[in-house]
């Protein structure tokens, strides 16, 4: 038995897809809301949660008396990495691979708009305003990816693609990468950081790296520097990014992700000129959603064949490891 | 004797400039504003129109007694294409090279935009506002690029480079081009238009191009299709496009130059949603002045050791011709 955890807004088209139609041609599916889970767990042997954002799984977890399996519809599974979870033998899959290159495209247009000032050209066009500025090439500016997953090599390649100058910083320090080249330790990041032009987070949230980016590394950073976040929002201590912002010890943020999404009205990062603020959609192209489910409904397949599944999470690690 | 034509706010760094100290040390130089350039013209063998702006050059012309050779500080070369200097045996020289991939950059940066929504994020931080939205990928969608001169040529590297299909139109159709692939011809450009997904203008201004882009040219244009125009405003009929942006015949338009510049504060373009305008920058990156000066200081050496000068413009066409 199948049960979906699904938000109410999406789930009229995920039962209506042809995927999941497919799906419950072949197996029991039982669809549930955040409050009817516990229900919906009880002898279940897969849940699919694809209403990713929800926190409502820990709680629910004492009702899943037969699971065997989780998928999460998203390449992060923070959400899902409780003690109970990570202490069973629940096999974990996530969704990595979806948002790759949409990710790396979003990460390369932040870049664009910093260098070439295109925030500071729709404020003055606005006002009706011609302003003349001279602008930054990115060619040879250099960037440093943190996070050396699929999403993050997809931004090295894009980067490296057009011109500039890519590290990565990853569990253990390494070279000869074929992305990256170089690959610094996370934990010595502030050794590293003075020498990058721009800063991309795309780790995955764990114990290690919650909070990476303080007061500390914002300091090591080159006040030029432009910090760009695709991955958590809790990577990130956002009270000393907000400083190091209002402050200028870097020259600027992208933010697509937030350590509470979404962004509270009265946060700061809304109105500063230096910030570009977007709701966690880097990665979601139009599709996407299809795209997840197919995803879901491979496995799926693999699943009821006997297959081995795709996109097995490390638990102890919090991601699926590299094949690298 | 030189003469240097030059605006009032450049005066000083330009006299100051190495470059020029460099050539004052073995030139009587002769510096004029647009009102002394009659004056200034008399005697002079050289002028070098820094002030690439300026219409004044035609005006004046009749002083130019012993003229020889003019170079001018841009890559378009139309401001002083008059019939006087065309057909006259001045030697015209361009700054040809120095803006080719900052505006390559540029063009990608405002392909990222649309293709991302990177304005309506920056217009719905200004209100607060977190609202999520599917975007589109670039990887797979075609730019054609008219104009295969070097900037066309950086533009279509960069594109290609991202996982754009592109192609290029010019003055004759052919295939194989390294850069380009296939170029079309740029006098049948309405049967290849329904093609692509982005058309980006960098054509130089000449008697064949004016108007190229007219309500034929967008009617054939995809809905869906952006409009980038980084050559010239005259390449543009300006109402043609205005009525094609506000009927919704093309989806969008990122606009760095215009028929008249500074854009003036009446036009509808300035307050049209789906219209990027940036004020004629997209190439000037920090250090372009000083960029350009040392470009002419490099051919007035070769003027003065009889070597032959770089980047000299054929001027029934218009342009530097392609060695390819």
């Amino acid at each position: 038995m199948l049960a979906v955890l699904c938000g109410e807004d999406q789930a009229r088209d995920l039962t209506e897809s042809p995927a999941m139609r497919r799906i419950a041609s072949s197996a029991v599916v039982r669809y549930t809301g955040e409050a009817g889970l516990a229900d919906a767990l009880r002898g279940a042997d897969v849940l699919f949660v694809h209403d990713f954002l929800s926190r409502a799984v820990p709680e629910a977890w004492p009702a899943a008396d037969r699971l065997r399996w989780l998928h999460i519809a998203s390449a992060g599974v923070d959400p899902v990495m409780f003690p109970g979870m990570r202490d069973s033998d629940v096999v974990l899959t996530n969704s990595r691979g979806v948002f790759d290159d949409s990710i790396a495209e979003y990460v390369l247009g932040v870049i664009l708009t910093f260098a070439k000032d295109l925030h500071g050209s729709l404020d003055l066009q606005r006002q009706s305003r011609w302003q003349h500025r001279e602008t930054e090439r990115i060619a040879g500016r250099s960037a440093l990816v943190v996070g050396t997953g699929p999403i993050g090599r997809a931004i090295a390649r894009m980067l490296r693609a057009v011109g500039m100058s890519v590290s990565g910083a990853g569990r253990r320090a390494r070279s000869g990468d074929p992305d990256f080249g170089d690959v610094h330790a996370s934990d010595r990041l502030v050794e590293y950081l003075p020498a990058f032009d721009y800063v991309v987070a795309v780790a995955p949230l764990t114990e290690e790296t919650k909070g990476l980016f303080d007061a500390a590394a914002f300091a090591a950073m080159k006040p030029t520097a432009r910090f760009v976040n695709v991955g958590r929002g809790e990577l990130v201590v956002t009270g000393d990014l907000v400083e190091a912002l209002r402050t200028g010890r870097i020259a600027g943020a992208a933010l697509d992700v937030f350590d509470t999404e979404p962004l509270p009205v009265d946060s700061p990062l809304w109105t500063m000129r230096n910030v570009l603020v977007s709701p966690h959609m880097s990665g979601d192209f139009i599709g996407w959603r299809d795209t997840l489910v197919e995803v879901f409904a491979d496995n799926f397949h693999r699943w009821q064949t006997g297959a081995p599944l795709r996109n097995v999470v490390d638990k102890q690690l919090g991601y699926v490891p590299s094949d690298r």
